[in-house]
């Protein structure tokens, strides 16, 4: 069967440049470009995140690449004081430091290393009692509302996990807390998953997690939202930028908690609540207090985006492929081990280009700098050329940390069928099986119930999983509309030192993907999308799987709409009849729930007749593209390919409405959007379900025929995409 | 409305003395009991639990009972030699011991203690390397044998909880284990839970939990099995005795088994076998190897049942009371919290008894010695006593631990109408609403989904669950098919120190029952039920719930083949697909699971019919009973009514099968029985439901017939006493 987008002739060319690509991806490079990249810290402003960039340019162009770097000014704050110290009910003052391991070299690197922080937290000195929550979600709030906890004018210490970090003192900030601390607690990551560093994988007691709290309002450079950080922006205030924390935060590691957490009395944590700590975990408050003080160089700092560019026929089209090089510290697996896969798969295109191939769209590689921040270099980037992106881009490639295992392919389901393709043709290194065969093997043994394996069972694709923003292809989904992939091996973790001194080249070589085995399998697979997705005759988009998925994300709604008003019922019924006085504990008393106004119905007709719109043009368009890929085009309708291409591009932009979502504005897409307390996580049809996750359930029924709108706009222009491939068709006969 | 079984004058009176019953009863007097009793360590052959026996005597003399004490000569093994040794990487030998607190008096009599051990363990001296097996049930064996690893040889190491002890050192045997640890991790009952004695009521580094290893073929002395242990009784040899375990076991604290499991390498244990310590928890084999020896005295002790009688009008039906008095050590929760209310509630009875109240039918108080080795005291008993036992035996009423919380009654459902009656008349003590109210409320709120609180919102009864063998019950229920309820209170707990030396008055009375609200509780809720059963004109017993039961516990026979015939069909069929190669990691590699041949259908009719006509009989039984309420009986009928409780009284007789299950024939009754390899827990309709669990359908098929006799004779029986009470209120009218 030929590729999808592809007549017969054209597919068999392609098979045979891309059996080349693959045959010629070496994992030996791949070791030496992260045993380069990882040699010295290289966070945003360090000498060596320059340097890297420089590297990384001299390479492309080596490579016969039209490469250069395009700099852009950010703020981004680094620490400058940083104290916490438990003053009651005995003294004891955090170490906040990752000492050097004898066995490991960069680790000793001490005068580069970026200190443990939490970037974007406002500077403070506060004082207060300590309690501890969890995870700090707002389910653990309400926990403790249930508990009769407050935390008005206290310091929280939460632990990693459960979520994405800056949800943490956002959450604890709008319930009166003064201060946040996050710790690495050993359940998560450390010895209770398995020997810690240096013996295995796992963080060890003095690991730390650094990374970015900056609020979800929207990524990139907090003083220049919505356009380019170039150097002659308007900027806000630093005062005024709404994604700096309302609160100090602070990252320490469990040998730094410890102490604190010991000293905690009151409450016993509820179950699910208790870390790996050989401790009884208490909530407090009391009688601990602590005194954390947290302040930042506010500077502006340059970032080096590296785009490289492999001209193909069209110019007019662009495939674009990019993975992050900036790192917290060395940062072997988060970003270099899917930046060295990157380049790798990069000099292979450029081997390719210098034996004759030439792709027929334009290739963009972009090797980008201050993601661990926000998204920096992408989003700055995306927003300065966006109407370039919006008139060219055909699709968005991201990888970032990659390790072993299994194939999660994440993104817009308009790219479905296509990825699914690719994932046949690319070996899993351990198993000999197909990437594909795996994955969905994989998918069908990690089933939830029978319905799902018997769904999976019929299916002939891969699942593509909506995205949040948890990586570069936020400004591409999220603000610009092209359709998005996120490619990576995982699954079969052997430890995680994620935003740590220890992610570094001695960790992963011993650790992770010791030989590069999946390092080369992700050069192979997202080498492979590139090539395939440039060379297509017709771009690969399949809208079908995208109706699916929009259907079911509809269908979420409801459910959750049905579950949320029998809930309310149920706990309205259960105040009524006594159920809280009765389970009630004296010795830990328990405050009942507030009565609740059970949720009302609600309207969700438009967006269900626009998804059938959406549905039923797909099914034409898909059917359409079958007939024309057995009988292929004739020359003379060329032209009428290119009609189609360019309404097939136009389709994912369908998506996005110019008002964005009524509460975060940058966010433009109507179905693809991280979620505002959930952090990397995707919220579909965020529009509807965030005002439903708040209870107001009128805002979140007017949201439902904007929502409608878009998807029937969608809908509209997958018609017309039908229409030109059904007349290319007729033409031919 | 009239009590069940009373006519509306009877009612009114014993309504009265029943109240002034309940007024009587003293939390003072309750401490006191439970103080004198726990003053000393109290086990089998120890001199205060003879003590105790002969206190208790005296008191229900000096209360007015008919009381004597039976003595049996039971094999009872006591440690002669404990060594366990850690011998490769390094070495460390076990302390093997429960320090003395100062804080905690009775903790300090460590010349009368009895070490930490686990009782019918066998000799032996054993040498291998150490494994651990999580909790050592069939599922972990199974867990084990997909990883690859065999236990043959070794000494496993299991940590408490997940079931009944003795089903460790038994299925680790099967499997080729030579020797048997098991610990108490601290997340059971540790820190993980709570805060550790003495600061809080849980587990300390060092405590132990002792216990029976016996095995589950029958329940009493293991040389004297299905008859009376008098003291010409005739014997096995004790190499002859099956309830002895095949290989060495031996309980320990963390802090012993802290070192050993340290030294464990190999494969990391799967997240749900990972416990509360500070360490991976490593399954091995190697490096490490430990020695193990366990030798006992094989001695006969004498065991002492106090039997208090209060006379009633009729001395041909007898409701029985009990629970035990020997204990692991001081035993203040397990089992004097029970013990130290039983006593009260007699006092009271026997002050009623001197103020003109006498009961109708003969009370038999029962406080049983030797539970905690096999329930020896109240089996041999009922061995010696079957015959009167089978023709007199109302009902036996047990109880045993006691703390705060919910009541949770266990038994025969033909009880459960009573048993909620009695639950509306007794007040819980810290809600002020009735035992009956707390209880339902609080099963609404634990439900598992909105079928459940359905079923629970439309009832107006308690859910008794069905028992397995877990306390003096057993032999009542199990072996003599005498209707049974277990009473208690709970699921408020605040630590727990299970057969340890901790488990004392100074431990209780700062963690439990701290003011014996819920001994008061116990007291009242069993002695008003002793009471009302005792005075009933027609016994209250009602089977529509029982027959209701039975049909649920036939459902989930169906269900569970049902569930194995799709799970084996799945696991086929992935085994085709090739999944387990799929998910096969080869840094911790799998072995596929087997193929297996998917479980034939089984003919559940016989049974199914049989419990329909059970269900006919009952409703038509009860709506006979709910119309003599209303009526009462004539004067002339007296005798009639004689003949109706003659009836009623054998009903649950006919649930035995003389044979007794197919596996264990000590176990007569047909519908309740604990499992071979569950221990404590129910597994009702056991000669069908263990041959399923074996996967020997054809065997479990071919147990359906006698079972649905046995049910059969029931709703024969139970349409006998319908018959019986037409008749009546015919002769009425």
């Amino acid at each position: 069967m030929s590729f999808l987008g592809y007549s017969a002739p054209d597919s068999q060319s392609e098979k045979e440049w891309e059996s080349k690509f693959r045959d010629g991806i070496s994992p030996k490079n791949i070791r030496d470009n992260m045993q380069r990249l990882t040699a010295r810290p290289h966070h945003v402003g360090s000498p060596y995140d320059k340097d890297n960039a420089e590297w990384i340019l001299g390479r492309f162009k080596e490579w016969g690449y039209d490469a250069h770097i395009e700099s852009f000014e950010v703020l981004f704050p680094t620490p400058k004081q940083r104290l916490l110290e438990l003053l009651e009910p005995t003294r004891f003052t955090a170490q906040l430091h990752e000492p050097a391991l004898a066995i490991d070299p960069t680790s000793k690197q001490t005068e580069e290393q970026l200190p443990t922080y939490n970037a974007y937290s406002v500077d403070g000195d506060v004082t207060g009692p300590l309690i501890y929550v969890n995870f700090g979600n707002r389910e653990d709030y309400e926990q403790l509302d249930r508990m009769g906890i407050s935390v008005k004018g206290a310091i929280v210490i939460a632990r990693y996990g459960g979520g994405w970090r800056g949800v943490k003192p956002k959450v604890a900030a709008e319930h009166g807390a003064v201060g946040c601390i996050i710790y690495s607690d050993p359940k998560e990551d450390g010895y209770h998953e398995g020997d810690d560093y240096p013996d295995g994988g796992w963080r060890p007691r003095f690991g730390v997690q650094r990374g970015s709290v900056m609020d979800t309002d929207y990524p990139g450079d907090p003083l220049t939202p919505g356009v380019g950080a170039t150097s002659d922006a308007k900027r806000l205030e630093v005062k005024d930028a709404k994604t700096i924390t309302k609160i100090p935060v602070l990252p320490i590691s469990y040998s730094d908690a410890g102490p604190l957490l010991a000293a905690l009395k009151g409450r016993v944590a509820p179950e699910g609540w208790r870390g790996g700590l050989p401790i009884p975990y208490h909530i407090g408050p009391g009688p601990a207090k602590v005194h954390l003080k947290v302040e930042s160089n506010w500077d502006l700092q340059p970032i080096y985006d590296v785009i490289a560019i492999l001209h193909g026929s069209n110019d007019q089209q662009w495939v674009l492929r990019g993975n992050h090089h900036d790192a917290w510290v060395n940062g072997a697996e988060d970003p270099i081990s899917g930046q060295a896969a990157l380049l790798e798969e990069a000099r292979m295109l450029g081997e390719l280009h210098h034996q004759g191939w030439t792709p027929k769209r334009t290739i963009v590689y972009c090797a980008w700098d201050g993601e661990e921040p926000g998204l920096l270099g992408s989003v700055e980037w995306v927003e300065t050329h966006i109407n370039e992106l919006k008139q060219r881009a055909v699709a968005y490639i991201n990888s970032d940390s990659n390790s072993r295992g299994f194939l999660y392919p994440g993104g817009t389901q308009d790219l479905q069928t296509f990825v699914s393709g690719v994932a046949r043709d690319v070996e899993d290194p351990e198993t000999k099986m197909s990437v594909f065969e795996r994955s969905h093997l994989h998918a069908i043994a990690a089933a939830k119930d029978t319905e799902e394996r018997k769904d999976l069972r019929k299916r002939n694709d891969l699942i593509v999983h909506a995205l949040g923003d948890g990586s570069d292809y936020t400004a591409f989904q999220d603000f610009a509309g092209v359709s998005s992939l996120n490619l990576g091996f995982g699954g079969e973790d052997d430890g995680t030192q994620y935003h740590s001194v220890y992610d570094d080249f001695y960790w992963y070589t011993h650790f992770v993907d010791t030989d590069f085995a999946y390092g080369h399998a992700l050069a192979q697979m997202s080498g492979s999308a590139v090539m395939r997705l440039a060379d297509a005759e017709i771009i690969p988009l399949d809208y079908a799987p995208q109706a699916e998925a929009i259907g079911k994300y509809e269908g979420e709604l409801e459910k959750m709409l049905k579950d949320k008003q029998e809930e309310s019922t149920e706990r309205n019924l259960e105040l009524q009849e006594g159920v809280f006085r009765a389970i009630n504990d004296p010795r830990r008393p328990t405050v009942p729930p507030p009565v609740e106004a059970v949720p009302p119905y609600m309207n969700f007709a438009p967006m269900k007749n626009a998804i059938e719109a959406l549905k039923k043009s797909s099914d034409r368009y898909s059917k359409a593209l079958s007939i024309w890929q057995a009988a292929g085009t004739p020359r003379e309708s060329k032209q009428k390919i290119e009609v189609l291409n360019q309404d097939l591009l136009k389709v994912s932009r369908l998506f996005l409405n110019e008002n964005g979502l009524p509460e975060r504005p940058w966010f433009k897409n109507q179905v693809y959007a991280p979620g505002a307390y959930t952090g990397y996580g995707a919220k579909p049809i965020a529009a509807v379900r965030e005002y439903m996750d708040e209870k107001r359930w009128r805002d979140a029924d007017a949201q439902v025929p904007q929502v409608a709108q878009v998807i029937q706009n969608a809908a509209t222009g997958v018609d017309k995409c039908a229409d030109d491939l059904e007349a290319l068709i007729a033409a031919k006969r």
